[in-house]
């Protein structure tokens, strides 16, 4: 067992539940702190050719770079193949809702986007570069077009670009403002990856209990980014809009909330309101009484989704709670009220819906047939391989989706996503699937190689064991202080 | 012997000299493409910490992160040490001057940018991000507000910014616009680069030759974007301003001129009309008449300096010809005409001036001390380090300069760098010149140890001979069907 492990264990056996996993926090919070200053970062820029010196400098850099400019200059798709750029991603966002803080300022997202470059690498084995743009006035306001005019002006040094923690609605028109004008595919992780990632695990979860996605009725508590694109991802998919349910803290989204959503970035909440049965039921209660799915992206819980509202859908329910750190409901208590299947944004349920299933491989399918945007089509099939990929492991109510690391789940959703884009014609570089598929494995493996060869020289971490002991002698000081069990 | 080096010999053996040059510049052409190919660019992303498992994503990623960016928000200087900022650059270009080749479009510079970057980790240990920037309007027309906008917006990612390979005058007032905006260097290294390593040689030159820089007559020839900040460098350094003369294309930069450069961008070019003792002269033939030192970077030559005007130069003349690929006068000739220093561009002559001799070091010792800006003292403190580290290493007429794979140029360079920048209250961290020095060697030898883990385990490179064999096979073909003499 690891340092990091024993020193959460322990913390379980110094403290009663609630009160170790509010100490367990506290640790990785200090630790977190601890090991990114002594590495300063996580990430780093090394050369993947060789060998590099003076003499071989007259290939990769002048003289000999000068036809690499010029070939790129007179057609200017080849600078995916003789640069980086093929396999290149940004990861660009505004620091204006960092993953579980808000509003960070400009670079305060950092650590979050070289986390998600980390995770591109190790699970999708293409390089990623982590982007915190200030679009920020005189007076500190996030400017959605500055945005969108800072992330075009890097079209050309990247395949693809990831979008990430903008607050909404600029997040909408950012998104939609780019895939317009760029040619090459343009993601928004906290939407279209949540989303396709919840599809995934709702195709399992109808069919483990035996329902068909055309005949479901589902409704979606929270009309944010994640659960707006699910919306749209399930149409997509062949639900029928009628069945649709869709709430948010201002009631059902219906005809006569439309106003609401006046302005740029809420084109689809508009029509959302227009094309679904919401208007029909008064409160989210009313609308779940009979239905077979809820899938809650709104306040963390618990109590946010009671349990009642649970027991009155239909037989053998499907209920995704997917707040953080606080799910809407606990899976032991939707179960308890009758649900069959409970899915979580956590990792320490069964059933985790993690975007790091679908955006690795997504993205390296997109990238590997240079495609020139990303569809919801490709979306949706990303998330029907990811469901089918889980089935080939089995599906059972407790394990609707892989595991996080599964290393045949990127090569089976690049596949896909890669197929989509042939067919939809939006690949510059066609291939098959088998191609894709091995490609990517290859890549992941390489990767992998790559730091098991650096940390072998001594040249990749580990970090100290010092560290993981300091930060757990100062959490269980914190905790202790307050109330000491152990 | 390498593959590559027994391919150039090779050339060299089968056809007269004019011809070998010719014939070795399309081999190393037509290997680049072959090699930038296979390897598909030449940089990597890979972690930098480690172990990177399911465990310890919930350090690196969600829930540990949090800390990370909630301190950074609290205070934002602490992304350089908590984030990778510290330690990256942004290596941007508008792709409107590429190294040789003009106007590239948006993504042709990516090949020389990708070049710089890998200088940057091997011979200055921190990490470059190589960004093409598309600030065309729809016409197509680079326009200098996007471009400076564009990577204004990049401020909170980057620990200073490399700009590169711009034309002018946009170059100028994209310079001085973001030197004034961010709290960041901002280095332009086609300007101040290539200055601060001409400087280094001109004082060791005049060294060399007995003299002393403010009684030195100067000539710059050519006013682009390194001879103007070769001015004002030589200037700060203690240089007379009446003994300096400048000449382009259009004659004397003197009062009478000065209308020539108006707008915003030429501020500087039109101080120099108006301080430079320049407007005595009516050629640079006359200007150059008992002269001590001459700067050309003007047009290729060979021809542009014509033999007289050399020999009309004060005894034991110093000449640097920097025009690429062919100097302005080639050194035998401009030591034939009677100069006693011959300095050019080139690698294949004595006393290279080499951009690579600057900044890799001066970017290090800046990031090191986390400096606030870039002012013309460091360079000319880096300047001054670096002509020291020739001085060393024993300076003579054919040895003004050190060797470009000399691994103590970096540590004395970023050393300097970094006590200017704490001097002038630029630093904030104020570091001591060994620390600085010792820890640019410690990183530039952890580059060199990781790179060569990844070559034993197979990880990276080697280019496949094969590919050296294809690209000879093509040149000798080509140059063969041309006038074969083997």
């Amino acid at each position: 067992m690891g340092e990091l492990e024993k020193a959460l264990e322990h913390i379980g056996r110094r403290f009663d539940p609630s009160k170790a996993s509010a100490a367990r926090t506290d640790f990785l919070y200090r630790l977190a702190l601890l090991a990114h200053r002594h590495f300063a970062g996580k990430l780093q820029v090394l050369p993947s050719a060789w060998p590099v010196d003076a003499r071989w400098l007259s290939v990769w850099y002048t003289p000999g770079v000068s036809a690499v400019s010029r070939a790129v200059r007179d057609d200017q798709d080849a600078s995916f193949d003789l640069t980086g750029r093929g396999s290149r991603v940004a990861i660009a966002t505004d620091s204006t809702r960092v993953l579980g803080d808000g509003d960070c300022t400009p670079p305060g997202g950092m650590g979050v986007m070289e986390g998600k470059a980390l995770l591109m690498k190790i699970l999708g084995g293409f390089d990623a570069v982590p982007l915190c743009i200030d679009d920020r006035d005189a007076e500190g306001r996030p400017v959605p077009s500055r945005m969108i005019e800072a992330v075009a002006a890097l079209e050309p040094s990247f395949g693809a670009i990831n979008l990430e923690d903008i607050s909404q609605p600029a997040c909408y028109s950012v998104l939609s403002a780019l895939q317009r004008r760029l040619s090459i595919p343009v993601w928004h992780d906290d939407a279209q990856g949540t989303a396709c990632v919840t599809l995934a695990g709702l195709l399992n979860a109808l069919e483990v209990t035996g329902r068909k996605l055309d005949s479901a009725k589902i409704v979606l508590l929270g009309s944010g980014a994640s659960n707006s694109t699910t919306a749209r991802l399930l149409l997509s998919a062949g639900m029928d809009p009628s069945l649709l349910r869709i709430f948010d803290s201002g009631g059902p989204l219906c005809a006569s909330r439309a106003g609401r959503y006046e302005g740029e970035g809420w084109e689809w909440h508009r029509q959302l309101c227009r094309i679904t049965g919401s208007g029909s039921f008064g409160s989210p209660a009313e609308a779940l009484s009979g239905a077979d799915v809820l899938v809650a992206a709104s306040r963390p819980g618990p109590g946010t989704v009671p349990r009642d509202w649970v027991s009155g859908m239909s037989k053998e329910a499907i209920v995704f709670s997917l707040a953080n750190p606080v799910p809407e409901i606990y899976p032991d208590e939707a179960l308890a009220a009758g649900a069959a299947v409970a899915a979580t944004g956590r990792g320490d349920f069964p059933n985790q819906v993690n975007n790091a299933l679908a955006f690795p491989g997504v993205l390296k399918g997109a990238l590997l047939v240079r495609a020139r945007g990303i569809s919801d089509g490709m979306a949706v099939e990303a998330a029907r391989a990811l469901a089918a990929h889980a089935g080939s492991g089995g599906l059972s109510r407790h394990r609707i989706l892989p595991e996080i690391d599964d290393r045949g789940v990127a090569p089976a959703v690049a596949s896909a996503v890669a197929m989509k884009a042939v067919d939809e014609g939006l690949a510059r570089r066609p291939m098959d699937a088998g191609g894709v598929e091995s490609v990517t494995r290859r890549d992941v493996e390489a990767v992998q190689e790559a730091c098991l060869a650096l940390v072998a020289s001594g040249s990749l971490g580990p970090v100290p064991g010092e560290m993981v002991d300091e930060a757990l002698r100062l959490a269980l000081e914190e905790a202790g202080q307050d109330s000491f069990q152990g």
